[in-house]
């Protein structure tokens, strides 16, 4: 199982570029081409980031995972769908970014990375009240993930709805969320071994 | 042999979001665009949850499976070439929904599902007959996994036959296949412990 | 290494699938087109088959090869560099089948081929020469496998020259090469456990 | 992570291959457009050679580091979107090789490797302060390691520079980097046993 995430997760996360296009410029500048395509660019690493972290987030949480059932699986062939997806949300925000549409394309981004976040969590209590965790996991650190992650859907949920009032707060605030993300579990790290 | 499968499967499911293009609206309406293109995320769903399901059923196929020959794995690449093309029979259907030629394109997605599912079983039935199988294998559920594989090309060739009848229903057929076998391996995964 | 290689072999196969298009006929017939398309669907074929057989003999030369030095890497990275272009040359003939460019395509897949060929070669004979082969490794086999390799660029190189009397002709050979090495394989498959 | 990070590497060397477009020549001479497109070809081999390269590196580095924390992971992210990134340089250079916009492109590419090659000097010398190294290493290894990385933000940060004189000297030292590198790996690899 952890084989086949990681292969998606990659993919994925590797299929972004696709979404930068080559300006054509003919004899223009490219370089003023390349720059005014900047939103592109900011999608592209903001998605990227977001796909690493909860790539990071779905490796650690398989740390915690002894056993898989099949039902463990659909809940993950669901988690997938979400994350394979991603590029495309991206392609909209991107191409529609400074557009009266950025804001379909904000909410159509928030509503894939809201159900991404609540499939995780229900995969994580899944998990729990099957009993597939390993043996002898500390109770603080399973109810500690748990607090982490229903944090999620909160995030996104609002970053979804600032969109009505200016998409381009809303793309601020998914990059403030991969960034948060980031930070925190690189906190997290260093923490880990004291 | 599973690490290269995996690699398939997963870049398959992958590159289904190709087949999700931006739509052009200029300063139309971005939202009615995405509302009425939903044929194509339908037929990604579809495609993504049927990649999926199988890629979980060769992931149980494969435990019970001990030694591999050559001849399985040229089956196996046989197999592969079937999921690999997914991705283009799912875009025909979602580039001809609701036209004259969506049966054309239900057809050519049903003759890719049952000669997949004819694959499946070919190479199950090598797998017994090679005694390649693990050693002290329940015969019970080796014949249930035969019983379980031999309903696929049925199903499916019953799908693609009502294309003749109507596309649409043989597109809701292809979903409730999926949705079938999600809910059948899920109610399994759950009596397995018992 | 065999980890990455996997990865490029699955990818690459993958891949290929992105040069089927989906035709624009409109309310015309895409039943007919389909049909019509049918040197896509066996360029597509063949090249999936060849770069399987591929994976599967790389797949067995990597079973006798017991440590790998850096050299060995670079060549491997060429080697994949040959697989990973495969869908360009197969892009080619699906293009320019029947037309009078088909023989330059038919030659440039050519090219490609018998390159691969050539770095096989070199992997396996530095490997022996290196002393990177597993301890112990019947020297019957070792030669067997040597001599199998020397036929591939061999073979190759006249379909490759057949390209220049007929592009048919050369690219009914690349087909039967895929079918010869696949059979073979299946047969030595067999033959092993004897 | 290393399974990750290989998975992203395979694809982002294998996705280069999209940047090879089909010539439309109609009647034309494919032949001649096929040799016309060099630059196309030349690009796709140096970007080819240089993710392939820092693949071994990146290989070589992982051996060394015993434990991985959420900061190595972090830092690991960030030097798979420049992996990940290359194929959209490598379009730009072949999309404008021979015009004016060739400084542009090579600057784009240039400042894609300096920025890797940064990261990855940050992840190692991350890796040493934070004590993940395998325990025992040889600390002249390690400083021999630490040396050559540190030649990659120089080398790369000049072949930038030179774009500004020539777009075509820096690409052809942007290829001899790639070739350096390759042919010291082989050389070092042939030392190691000694």
């Amino acid at each position: 199982m952890e084989a086949f995430s990681d292969g998606v997760f990659a993919i994925a996360i590797t299929l972004l570029v696709l979404d930068l296009h080559v300006p054509e410029v003919g004899d223009g500048s490219l370089a003023h081409a390349l720059v005014r395509q900047w939103p592109a660019d900011a999608s592209y690493a903001v998605s990227f980031l977001t796909i690493g972290i909860i790539w990071i987030n779905h490796h650690g949480l398989m740390r915690h995972i002894e056993r898989c059932d099949r039902v463990l699986l659909s809940l993950n062939i669901f988690l997938l769908m979400m994350i394979a997806i991603v590029p495309y949300p991206t392609a909209l925000i991107s191409h529609y970014a400074r557009t009266p549409n950025a804001t379909a394309a904000a909410l159509y981004y928030g509503a894939v990375m809201v159900t991404m976040a609540l499939i995780f969590n229900a995969l994580w209590h899944y998990a729990i009240r099957a009993g597939l965790l390993v043996q002898g996991a500390d109770p603080r650190d399973v109810s500690g993930i748990t607090r982490s992650y229903l944090i999620g859907p909160l995030l996104y949920g609002t970053a979804t709805l600032l969109a009505f009032a200016s998409s381009d707060a809303s793309l601020v605030m998914y990059a403030a969320i991969a960034i948060f993300y980031l930070a925190s579990a690189t906190l997290w790290g260093r923490r880990a071994p004291a």
